[in-house]
């Protein structure tokens, strides 16, 4: 989603009125609805900054890799409202109606989002608390990509994406097969976004076979989006730019590779080299 | 701060074992001590996943742009405590004590930051929430910059940078005087501590001459660090990258002369266009 604004540009020695097409950037405030000791319970849970569109994948997205929710089967119903604001008339408010099934984590959710300070960005991230979670490793898939496979992948991602071309500032997030198909990307001006929205689309129309798929992200990979991609079981993450310590330390310790600064012939490889098949 | 690891590098068709500095990427815990009707209360306030070092650059930062205080004198004492962790045998957790004075926004602090879910990221940040703090349009410097120093500025900030060019993936914030000077710079894996640090560092030093300043910032601009230089009375900030449209929508409302897309010879003036000479 972009707008029109109008802009003095610069060039070639001149400066000219002319009109862009900028990305929109909202907050969207993501709302849980749950049963606590019988009794109905209604908790503002996170307000993101987000591209406006697919904001049902990224609540579904959202909930699962933070762990909220074990699977889609866990929500009720989805519901955005409230009145329609700001400059593009949308609304930013979603509210999430979980099943009171006993494998959602009630106790995590008022852990660590309703009582400390949390949101979708960092207020639970620390590989300890990640630990805990995820206390033994979980077996991750090893697809095995040729070189070229992994070099055109962020290409791929680019050449598919709506909003790229014309405002030349969104991130994305794409679901790819080994053999390279792109089987799905979600946008957004916030990298994790694009990545949950993606995540929560793939859970939606049941596109994860991690034995056989990769993950490429646009961008540097941090903590918070290795994270994200672990929960989905995929166990090959591809990212435009550099990786953190923290992405590369998490990746090594359950098994993911990771691969980052993709350029037109080049890549590195930060972790788990071996298994990693490169012809 | 950086580290070095084992990588595996594909370039010119085959496959070598390089070592290759990475940014570090750990979590830090501000939390704040202040009196409570007489009594001395301790509170989490946020989890930031930031490169370590400045980080107490990052705290007054991150404090004066939220809001939390209105001047480092609000500040009685900053200590940097808690085991030393991770891989890199550095503290994680940070505590600002509070002068009880009455310019420090208590009642914000508790709804904000610790009731409602938050963070430096995102929990607060929506445009009518910051139209309440700001009601009246702050008078905004507007330094008149040539266009050589518009777009000499970014490459100034890598030059500067002591980490970009070991790692090519962390995020760098400069304070700048019109005539192009270099004042003040801090790097951080995260765009938004970069510049909470800059700004932290900027107070702590008496750096702030909005009359004659301007701040670039690598990367994209987003809503949030529009929103923290905003705090600093500077009127002109310049991006690397493209601006989102809450980004343009809040420099717009507040007169701030929002430049992107710096290249060698291009860039576009977002709002305030008729303020800025470029000769």
């Amino acid at each position: 989603m972009n707008s029109k604004y109008k802009v003095k540009k610069f060039e070639k020695g001149r400066l000219e009125n002319i009109e862009d097409l900028i990305s929109i950037e909202e907050p969207l405030e993501i709302s849980l609805k749950y049963k606590d000791k019988e009794k109905w319970v209604t908790k503002s849970l996170s307000i993101t900054m987000r591209t406006p569109g697919h904001d049902k994948d990224l609540a579904r997205g959202f909930l699962f890799n933070e762990q909220i929710i074990r699977d889609l089967k866990d929500i009720e119903n989805i519901e955005i409202f409230g009145d329609k604001v700001g400059n593009y008339n949308i609304q930013n408010k979603i509210l999430v109606t979980l099943n009171n099934a006993e494998n959602i984590n009630i106790a995590k959710i008022k852990r660590d989002f309703l009582t400390n300070s949390s949101c979708g960005v960092c207020g639970k991230s620390s590989l300890d608390a990640l630990e805990v979670t995820k206390k033994e490793k979980t077996p991750k898939s090893n697809p095995k990509l040729s070189k070229d496979i992994i070099i055109r992948s962020p290409s791929t991602l680019r050449e598919n994406q709506s909003e790229f071309a014309k405002t030349g500032g969104i991130h994305a997030s794409g679901l790819f097969s080994s053999d390279g198909r792109l089987i799905t990307l979600r946008e957004d001006v916030g990298r994790h976004n694009a990545l949950d929205k993606m995540i929560g689309d793939s859970l939606f129309n049941n596109y994860l076979q991690p034995n056989n798929q990769f993950i490429t992200c646009s961008g540097r990979l941090n903590f918070e989006l290795v994270q994200k991609v672990l929960m989905t079981n995929i166990g090959l993450m591809i990212g435009v730019g550099a990786p953190t310590s923290l992405a590369i330390d998490l990746a090594n310790r359950f098994d993911m590779t990771l691969i980052g600064f993709v350029k037109e012939d080049s890549f590195n490889i930060y972790t788990n080299n071996q298994k990693v098949i490169v012809n």
